[in-house]
């Protein structure tokens, strides 16, 4: 039977993939205490609903740095979508816009980005990972990148090392791991092995960058009111409240935890995003609610990619829909300016 | 053996119902958050009880718009009783009459509401499902519940959708399920389709439903202080704090966690009842201190109707009255006026 | 192997026990909310130890409205002791005399008051039902308790009627058992069944029972500030914080919570005393720094009786002494005197 | 396959350690809760990861009150290192020494304390205990530390009574234990068993030992601001706070839990340790965070220790180590100056 919801698509998913297929997306660092977090912080948010209200017709359109997009739910980067279907990230692309929506194409994408824009119909960002050893590199990627027509720049900033994934690295199973598409034209300086070093960029990187792209600029990685200052003082596009979902630094916040903090603290001098845990149209919901412009989904798409390829990646994004225009009616809050703080009860924290 | 609490009730009508069923009366919307929120939250307020008062006599009755009632446990609307007796709300009726008590009839029971009234001997109130479009229908069921005798009209609000009930949806057990009997007479236009659609209204509408009939109107789904509010503003007359049994929007807070805020915004200006998760005396006695003129049980009554019809339903009632009689007792509150806040210490945000 | 502590006395205890002597001692109310969050809330709260006290020597003695005890650990009253051991009370008198600590013995001991006042070495009190229809009688058991040299009334004012205790209730096991001993001599009046009507008082009851003899006079069952301060301003001698361990009215707070604002309210006015679910001398530590004078152990001295009669019961006391010597010793606090609110941190309320 | 995280040694460990031998080495106090609060505190605090800071560099190389060392994770005292390996401490020593970092050898070390002396490559601390008693034996082995170059002693003052480990003093394995290696050349005095006594002392002991010796004066065990300010009064020079592992007095705080009050006591006036629970380099961080200089290692690295001697304690401290540098580098602190406040979000007790 078709799945009705995204733990549906999991569990689907988790069957179908190659073991070490399964580790890798699904693991988190360390103990995984913020892998769990991201989810159990959504659960513990109470929603305050409003009746009486026309929701005779949900409005979740609007825009992403001046992109229009149908939902405000977006597809978060995520590496290696051939590792999940033979398309790779062609297929997620093909969802993505089949549902109007934006998708962030990861550097480490199995298909190269100039693919991934022509399978493309909505707007795309290009999610970049660097050190301050690649400039060259990651200034060839932007070229790629601006002439593909991608709309922004989505910078990871969270990821100067790498989390330890530990199921991950017990997992004893082989697999023959895709390349990753964007490389093969632009291979990594050899004495540079981003993988293992991790991208390690300082603000002077990210003034380097600014200074070479008129793409916006996003931030993938904020977790505190201090960094997000920084960001709205220094003129960034967008910040992404992100924390790797769960697979960098272990026992940091949820992000719908940290959420709060950061839309204080930026106060709408730039967007605010949110991914790491959603997997409800409640959840998409409270993240509006508590300051977030959109989610971006990571995990939720590979299960639904790995179950069946575009037209699972496409289901999950319409399950997510259809769930947050429910939660919308049910709310009494039939348009997204009408989504404010009093939706949601937080709990103390914890 | 006899069951002795609603639990035990429980476990045999889930023995004994169709699995179809059972599925449908026991489940809540998406992950049940809220369903089991509806008992844990109970389960987490302390009584404080006085002792050495005179609790010889525990006196419970009370009036509900007017309506005298033995006490202030009441039987909630829930729709298709048949599916669980023969009788169906018939012998729910017979059931809340025996104890002296109200019972709110669903627009969607298997009886119609005339036969009903006629098993009834304890006042009723009719339950309302209506949308916008169908407010002709609508207004036929309200003159005939006028013409039956009811109280008042109990105005479902919270249901411009209806909430996924996922172990329902999965649920392959085929059933015969009994037909409405209320739309018998009046069939739903058929270009109408509430029970996909929900029972989307606005103040509009309830302005409207006001305007048509003179019988009390209650909002049943309110879960906060600005809709309490609004309530008292626009002379309703009771508001009933309920989450619909955790069916609708899953992560709402627990009917016992949102009535105080509800209570203190009405402020006495009209009655407040509560209806989800009450399965002890205890679970009563606090929604009493906490604002409450009287709750609503609907599993509890639908678990002993499904094991014993009538005779059930009736002891179910029974176990609650003589329980929350032991609680008023041991509490040291032998009369309602006795009950205030001072009964319960609630826990900080959770 | 002999016990080590309490825990291994109630395992070996179950299994010693005939299954209804074990339902019957060991059940709480209803859901057991309260008889868990006894336990619960001892683990909770937090030591805070001094170091480099001389803590050489460990003077735990005090008095009890006068009478010297060797510790702050007395026996509650509990019932029935006949259904443990062969020598019922008069075993447990013998255990609490060896320890040189007081004794409440119940109103429905199996032996008499006068065999167990026989059998004591340390003081003993008389925990008292009665109800305003048997004065007479409980006047004559009071006349008998001055005889026999008790130095005490305690009077159980939580007992208005009778929990229900469901796994006993449900208990199919018959069990033959023994007689009140009190009773044979003065039998209830035939009319009046205490057990099932439970003991329903008032503070005109009190009054007369004041009135009648000079014996000091201790209230069993006080739960609030409320009535902790009745029971200063009307001369009470002692205050029992009690929830009858957990077996009268569910969800009410476990005895260690709600002991702050009691102690406050009496402000060394009357005693402070404390049962329900002591089993650690850290417990009775806490109970001690947050205005206790002594606790009151019930079922964990059954425990030992049930194990080894007199010498198991003697044996729990000595345990639970052994670990307060401990406890004092390790918090640096090595007096009675020196054990105040700065040894514990509490949770907020939960 | 070779462990990749602590946890990973200590399953290894249970598997290849004498079972009276793990017994001892892995419980704690009566129920565990503070055993267990130790790694649940730690898991509770959210760490605040500031982004784009260059981490190019991580130093983590500090002094301990003088003594340079490479990483604020040093070894902390525990006995009879022989029962897990045969070459005792002096493995443990090499293995510190290998890391560039400080071992605190226990008095009831397996080997001598010039054997440890010889193998260390790193600084020594010298762990002691003594009673009021035993001042002539500990004289006499302090002054063979200071022959040996330890460069402090480590007073405990956290055991006037031994703890009771239930699970330890259940366990009928029978081990052959080895021979306190510092007390064949200084026999304790036979009167006194430390063992079962306990080494109680007082401030008039501290004076005494300040007064005997010139080496610098920890004192193990503090966990309140009142004795921690005590120790900043008497000119202490570090304060190791500890609750010895869980397995002195049970219910104590969470050592991460009780180090703000201790570090805000002091105010820099005497350098401030923490130990306990202590398994992932996140937790260094949060202790560093919340102002420890310092944790201490006791359990983990005999863990190493058991599975593959010299080499696995070194093992474990390079995890560590290596874990504390990837966390310092994702919380964009590459120096432990940069290392403040802000690094943590703690939850509200509990």
């Amino acid at each position: 039977m078709r799945p009705i919801n995204v733990f549906e698509y999991e569990a689907l998913a988790q069957e179908r993939l190659h073991p070490a297929v399964w580790d890798y997306y699904s693991d988190g660092a360390n103990d995984t205490v913020t892998l769990r977090e991201n989810r159990a912080a959504f659960e513990r948010i109470r929603l305050r609903p409003r009746v009486l209200v026309d929701v005779t017709s949900i409005d979740m359109a609007t825009t992403l740095l001046g992109s229009p997009v149908a939902m405000p739910i977006c597809i978060a980067p995520s590496a290696i979508h051939g590792a999940a279907c033979e398309d790779g990230e062609c297929a997620t692309a093909r969802a993505a816009g089949a549902l109007g929506t934006l998708m962030a194409a990861s550097t480490e994408s199995t298909r190269t980005m100039e693919e991934i824009a022509q399978a493309a119909t909505g707007p795309l960002w290009f999610q970049l990972y660097f050190s301050s050893h690649t400039r060259a590199h990651a200034e060839r990627l932007i070229r790629r990148a601006e002439v593909a027509g991608y709309r922004a720049i989505a910078l990871t900033v969270d990821s100067s090392r790498w989390g330890q994934k530990e199921r991950h690295a017990r997992s004893d199973a082989t697999f023959d791991w895709p390349l990753t598409g964007n490389f093969i034209r632009d291979p990594l300086p050899s004495a540079i092995d981003g993988a293992a070093d991790g991208a390690a960029i300082t603000w002077n990187d990210v003034d380097w960058l600014r200074s070479i792209t008129s793409l916006p600029l996003v931030l993938k990685g904020i977790l505190t009111a201090e960094d997000a200052s920084l960001c709205a003082e220094r003129g960034i596009d967008g910040v992404l409240v992100s924390n790797h979902g769960g697979r960098q630094l272990d026992t940091v916040a949820a992000t719908i935890d940290a959420l709060p903090e950061v839309a204080e603290a930026v106060a709408g001098r730039c967007e605010v995003y949110l991914d790491g845990g959603v997997r409800r149209g409640t959840d998409v919901l409270k993240a509006l609610a508590l300051g977030a412009r959109a989610v971006f989904v990571g995990r939720a798409v590979l299960w639904g990619l790995s179950v069946a390829g575009a037209e699972g990646a496409q289901h999950v994004l319409e399950l997510l829909r259809d769930e947050l225009a429910t939660a919308m009616a049910l709310a009494g809050r039939p348009t997204l300016a009408s989504i404010d703080g009093s939706v949601v009860q937080r709990p103390l924290r914890r």
